[in-house]
């Protein structure tokens, strides 16, 4: 079993908030992740795991100091897991122009598989299925699982659930890259990491993914109106055509007045904390 | 009127997170402060205001991000401002070592007298008169009033209350500073700011401040017991003593394996904001 080292510790709720460093064999570099353990565990009680996929420059620290969601976390009993965005350290290729928007802290939850990506960029694997079994192996959880992130996060989980049926007892999203093969930040992503042949996108798209989905699991969605991204990257109305057209089961919550920001997902991440825990089985 | 100039909003629990600057006349820079608007505002309410003073190193920002404060104010219908933790920009003067525990993000809430601090490092003045007279006639808020903080900040929100009775409805802390005239910290801070002759340093130590209160107003304070600053720099135990010595209203609480961070005010939170909705008139 892969070794895992605690870097930090802070009682939160009742419960932990606690980050470890291990070395991933899929990404093929050290990487650092975070858990918040709610105090059922200190009772004895095994529990089920949402993972929370962040967005754009965000590591394993933005979701927890931000999104206020231990709270409630702590109440029904959910593990959360909050990974890194990217590959890091020594050896692991950036944008060559430094962008924020590609390379370190822009993972975008693919397989990559050109050069020089492809040796790290490998951050669907990592989450879809070397992170769980080291959270598996290491605290005292069930093999039940949500997935829920945001911007690109939420293109993560949203693909994630949708390529993997069976895997997640629920997904969520907040503000999610819903069509990468059609907004700037995707194309960028996509093209550098899959190459410029727009069909090895589609695996990669959730627009696309959902045409031929086998499990329909409901999408939860919320989307903030004066998020300055709406239009150009993220794309509610895609999603909504895409879901639509083959009768997936869609709640897009339009929420007037809201920005890209962590304070709109704290207004709303309770919403998402209860439907996952209605999935997973957790009281309340 | 001083005006004052809108530099972030974002939509949060149905109200607002704002940020402005303006010119401070007491401290002689431009300072940004943060204020949460709650839902009840936009129904044409008028709200009391909880003033929250930040600790070392701290801006307006960090309480705003990580206190998960504003989902119960909201609920509440309690406005809430942050100032900055010292007077900033250019001519105001720094730690000349650049230490983080004096000067910038230091300014102790004193008044100071001594050069070459005594021109700018006036926070007492800016948080118990400017700020507020600011605050009253930009916003739809009541002059009723309550205080709290963080480590220096709480060290703030004990000393500015004790030394105004009548002006705060309710007064909280986290993990005060207690007896800064026997911490490092403080002895660092006041004896830089007010000079070396203790005496002057007992008009800003709540140890001392206690015994000669005039007015009773209950104190709430919450203290991690694994904070790393508990036994150098907070002194509960001191606090504690100059209360009974009184018998000032004191409730300390110790909290088991919580330490100084933001995991910690975030758990207490709702706590602390009851208590100042109670004495502020606030259904809840």
């Amino acid at each position: 079993m892969a070794a895992i080292e605690q870097i930090a510790a802070n009682r939160s709720f009742g419960g932990w908030h606690r980050r470890y460093r291990h070395t991933s064999a899929v990404l093929g570099c050290d990487m650092q992740f975070a858990v918040y353990l709610p105090p059922q565990v200190e009772q004895g009680e095994r529990l089920p795991v949402l993972y929370w996929l962040s967005g754009l420059t965000c590591t394993d620290e933005n979701f927890m100091q931000k999104a206020g969601a231990q709270r409630l976390a702590a109440e029904l009993g959910l593990v959360i897991v909050a990974p890194d965005t990217s590959p890091r350290g020594a050896g692991v290729p950036d944008d060559p122009d430094g962008a924020w928007d590609f390379g370190l802290g822009a993972g975008f939850y693919v397989n990559a598989t050109q050069q020089p990506w492809a040796a790290h960029y490998r951050m669907y694997d990592y989450v879809v299925s070397e992170l769980p079994a080291l959270v598996e192996a290491n605290f005292p959880v069930t093999a039940q699982r949500s997935i829920s992130g945001h911007s690109m996060g939420g293109h993560g989980a949203l693909v994630c659930a949708l390529k993997n049926p069976g895997r997640y007892q629920s997904v969520s999203a907040f503000a999610p890259i819903s069509n990468p093969s059609n907004c700037p930040w995707g194309q960028k992503a996509l093209g550098n990491y899959l190459g410029p042949e727009r069909d090895s996108w589609k695996a990669w798209d959730t627009c696309e993914l959902l045409a031929q989905a086998s499990e329909r699991l409901p999408l939860l969605v919320d989307q903030g109106e004066d998020d300055s991204f709406l239009a150009e990257q993220l794309q509610p109305e895609a999603l909504q055509a895409a879901a639509e057209r083959v009768g997936h089961p869609l709640t897009l919550r339009r929420q007037p007045g809201y920005d890209h920001s962590y304070y709109f997902i704290a207004s709303f991440i309770d919403d998402h904390l209860r439907h996952h825990a209605r999935a997973l089985g957790r009281p309340g």
